[in-house]
């Protein structure tokens, strides 16, 4: 850590060695990319006047970590970043004790600042949390939860606020110091004056309170009114980009002791022409030419995300009633098509999944279907609204989940897993899957004609294009694929299908194999039927064991009293999934379909 | 709705009416008393301006809809609110067309109404919603999420605050008055013009951005500058107790066709003299004496709530590093006791359940042990948080799950059904249940040895006085209460131990009881022996079925291919259970031990 040892030079220097690195790995491998470059100097200027070993060091998302990792002890295994085994895109206790917590989804890491700022001064320790957090994950309701009681507790924690939405004119540095100085000039004083008599003379017991106002009032000047309103200092604008003026501030910041938002005006993609100031564009990216910015073409069949927005672009036309929304993923699942040709009937309402769950909620009250368009994994935040304001009330809003089951490179914060498992409990919920690009266009459609909520799956990347004949989805009903006469049945759900058809096909034996299409209501019928011709099942779905797909088939063979079933489950087991290319992950997990057919036979 | 006809005269007697009746039911029957009197008038004001049969009449937590639905057709079934078959103590749609939406969780009342107001844009129609919530409710993130948008939509919607913290000091109407009348005046004009000239001076590209803050800053002198600043207009704050002043405002409000906040001040308990101003006391109350105010006094056994609080309180006494939190339920989950004691160690957040929820896991990665204190039902809220920032980390968090199970005269909203299906299937986490009071304290002292998170759920009220001697817990050890001759087996987790107990009882056979104990890591070796020695396994959980205890009994004895036993599941079945005194509601589902009894047979 000599970093503090370094002149100013030599800092500038190495900021850009560390864009050089960033650009020189990513445009290789593919990463975050223009958010990480953003932060270069403001993360320089974290490691200057704090201490990752000591200080909580809490990077919001965290997709910006990469200098971070970069600072400490990680430039050589960067290499390896988001490849299995190698280095996680996100930061990661496990990787590096510099790394304070892990964090993929958005807007925890005020909290955590609080959480800690309780815990150093209970241990009396002189530590200080440093967070960084984007202008885009201000947007989360959990922010505002944690600012509130942060403000109140006063306790000392510093916030890069990393604005790069360029939002703010451009001027208002300049002005708002002017206008500081404005304040003690004759005008404003009259002006104060004034009140300050009226309030004394007509009710001196406000006196206090009024004076506080005023002091408020005029901090409004400045942007960080929202903050200060909290009970949080705030300074502001500075350049994110000048490493001085960024390791002054933090001085001050640090020494003040108390809860201070420092807003850091940055760049994204700072230092890569081709990138800079573009959002979604470079913000993720895979392997690209560092000469002319230009994607390295993969020859790579259409996305299940792709062909949901035609889709659903083709019912939006038909049906006048439906509507949707994403939260802050609109080209991420497609949406962004309907925005764009629908604005007033599907929304983008940034990073809040529980507004946008309740909101569509009210939509389908009043007779439209809402299809809420989402990350398997980012639903989790609109849990409890799905259940009390959604399933309570048995209304017609549709899940459209994307990137159910393994999503590779991002890693344990973002398999989409768990989905079923947590939704599969709830009174009123239908769930279903589609297992290649035609079924899910005919399930889009079959949502639309229900009057309960629903819940939709597919994978990241594309579905494989199978061969067996598209049918109409039917309220409960699964649809036999192949009728084999051996004694096994696989049963396949969603993405599970393709997987259960491709071991079938390394098997000798000729094997019966089921689209179970729906986990609620679930096909009992079919079910019961096929109990009387095989005995050993096995189960492919991309979801976790317990309280998945395998634990309904289970619970119905107990109701139904039917023995003598072994139930074999290829689900996820009961642990985290770590990051990488989804084929390296699956077969750490033995599920390729030559593992299954080893571990079957 | 003859009410639009009245002179405000007739209002101000109608409005003593509906508080005699409230003030006759609840001292008789119990229910929520002093939010629902001091909302009295606005409601009065919301039915005379707006038409609850069009417009969405929006209720946030809806325990202060009394009065509304005591003026829409529900005089004489009052008398029947919260038990079993009679009115829900929240809006409830199934109930009456004036009931808008459920609502029993916090904060989800904008969120609803700014989907009401999208469709009934695309609708083009001429309602309006309008919303009621207590200031209690702004806490919570989601109505930060939801204010951004319908602040960038600008779609009309009114909120009515109902402030009845009496945080704002009194005086603040008259200075609110006075000052908007200053702001015209020549210091404060004077002071303006100056800043003017400077912008168009020095940097005529910022004129419109400093105007608009300009005018934003002086608005600040209200205390509306939140909503302001979230680009939602502020009235107030006006007195809600004033008939025509609330009618007057909320016509204007209705007149202006954008989002704005009319922010009244009212008294909790208006009205009931006794109650006027008292916060916990008389938000929620059993039967009382209307004379004094004395609660009719029940002999009741000590609450499991205030089992915990007392063996927190040893325990945080015994080690230092215990540290607990809770939502806004201090006295509800007992914690008030702690938080009285511990200042520096136990908090009230407010109602922020993913805030609670992340920050006290940066406190265990600092080396404290929390106590996440919650009832089963609003720990949903922190789903996200529990799975992202404690589970993932694998923090010693202990999630204290109060009013699992049934929770009575609350209803659908507040069961406490799902935290096991909700829980089990994330990796690293530990679910056990205590049977007793003895078992809860043992329970408590067992979760601070752990290293992993845990929850350990208890229900509403008291456990029943069990003879079985107390044992230390075991990671993933149950426990056999009772070794009988029959062929079944009881299988009890919690509670549902007792009533596992109170049936066998009943039976004529002498039949084994097993205390489940953990449902995670759940106790194989304990249950491969049993199931040689008994075939038939009745389980008895206050839990919903579907991911429930006997799932994860049914996923166990698959896995180790143990078939031909029966598992006959008394868990609650697949539907939102309804409110009732718990002895009702339990005999509707027909698990009271008598019933259960007959089924075995």
């Amino acid at each position: 850590m000599d970093i503090k040892d370094k002149s100013l030079k030599e800092l500038e220097t190495l900021s850009q060695e560390i864009r050089d690195r960033i650009i020189d790995v990513v445009s290789r491998k593919g990463g975050h990319f223009s958010s990480t470059l953003g932060a270069v100097e403001l993360t320089l200027g974290m490691h200057y006047v704090f201490d990752a070993y000591s200080d909580p060091f809490i990077f919001d998302v965290s997709h910006q970590c990469y200098p971070h990792k970069l600072l400490t002890g990680r430039w050589e295994e960067f290499e390896t970043v988001r490849q299995f085994g190698g280095l996680s895109g996100f930061t990661k206790p496990k990787e590096s004790p510099a790394d304070y917590f892990v964090a993929g989804h958005s807007s925890t890491s005020i909290s955590l600042a609080v959480g800690a700022a309780k815990a150093i001064e209970l241990k009396k320790e002189n530590r200080v949390p440093i967070v960084m957090i984007g202008d885009g994950s201000m947007t989360a309701g959990m922010v505002y939860e944690a600012l509130n009681e942060l403000g109140d507790l006063k306790l000392p924690v510093v916030i890069i606020l990393n604005d790069n939405e360029m939002s703010i004119a451009k001027p208002i540095g300049a002005i708002s110091k002017y206008l500081s100085k404005l304040l003690a000039g004759k005008y404003y004083q009259g002006f104060k004056a004034k009140v300050d008599k009226f309030i004394k003379k007509n009710m001196p017991e406000g006196t206090t309170y009024i004076a506080k106002r005023m002091e408020e009032a005029m901090k409004l000047i400045t942007p960080g009114i929202l903050f200060e309103e909290m009970g949080i200092d705030y300074i502001g604008p500075i350049d994110g980009h000048d490493i001085a003026e960024i390791i002054d501030t933090l001085q001050i910041a640090k020494a003040m002791g108390k809860p201070v938002i420092v807003h850091a005006r940055t760049v994204k993609g700072k230092g890569y022409k081709i990138a800079e100031g573009q959002h979604e564009h470079w913000h993720g990216v895979g392997p690209f030419n560092v000469e002319d910015g230009a994607f390295v073409k993969k020859e790579a069949p259409k996305a299940a995300t792709a062909v949901f927005a035609d889709a659903l672009c083709e019912l939006a036309q038909k049906y006048e009633n439906i509507v949707g929304v994403t939260a802050a993923m609109p080209s991420g699942t497609g949406i962004n098509k309907l925005i764009d040709k629908y604005p007033n009937r599907f929304w983008d309402v940034a990073i809040a999944e529980q507004h946008a769950v309740t909101s569509m909620a009210a939509m389908a009250k009043e007779g439209f279907k809402p299809y809420i368009t989402i990350y398997s994994t980012f639903l989790q935040r609109g849990f409890d609204q799905i259940i009390h304001d959604v399933c309570l009330m048995n209304l017609p809003v549709v899940f459209a989940m994307d990137r159910a089951g393994i999503v590779g490179n991002d890693g344990e914060t973002h398999q989409g897993a768990f989905d079923i498992s947590y939704l599969r409990f709830i009174p009123n919920m239908i769930l279903f899957a589609p297992r290649d690009d035609k079924t899910l266009e005919l399930g889009l459609e079959f949502a639309y004609t229900l009057n309960s909520p629903s819940a939709i799956r597919y994978p990241r990347g594309a579905f494989k294009q199978l061969s067996y004949p598209s049918t109409q989805f039917e309220l409960g009903k699964a649809e036999l694929l192949k009728e084999g006469t051996s004694n096994k049945l696989f049963i396949g759900y969603g993405a599970g299908v393709t997987r259960a058809i491709d071991t079938e096909i390394l098997h000798e034996d000729d094997i019966t194999i089921l689209d179970l299409r729906f986990v609620k209501p679930i096909d009992k019928e079919m079910l019961i039927n096929l109990s009387k011709k095989y005995d050993t099942w096995y189960i492919f779905s991309d979801s976790q064991k317990q309280g998945g797909v395998s634990s309904a088939i289970l619970e119905v063979l107990n109701e139904e009293k039917i023995f003598n079933i072994e139930i074999i489950s290829f689900e996820y087991e009961d642990s985290f999934i770590e990051h990488g290319d989804t084929k390296d992950v699956e077969k750490h997990l033995q599920i390729l379909p030559e593992q299954l057919i080893k571990k079957i036979k």
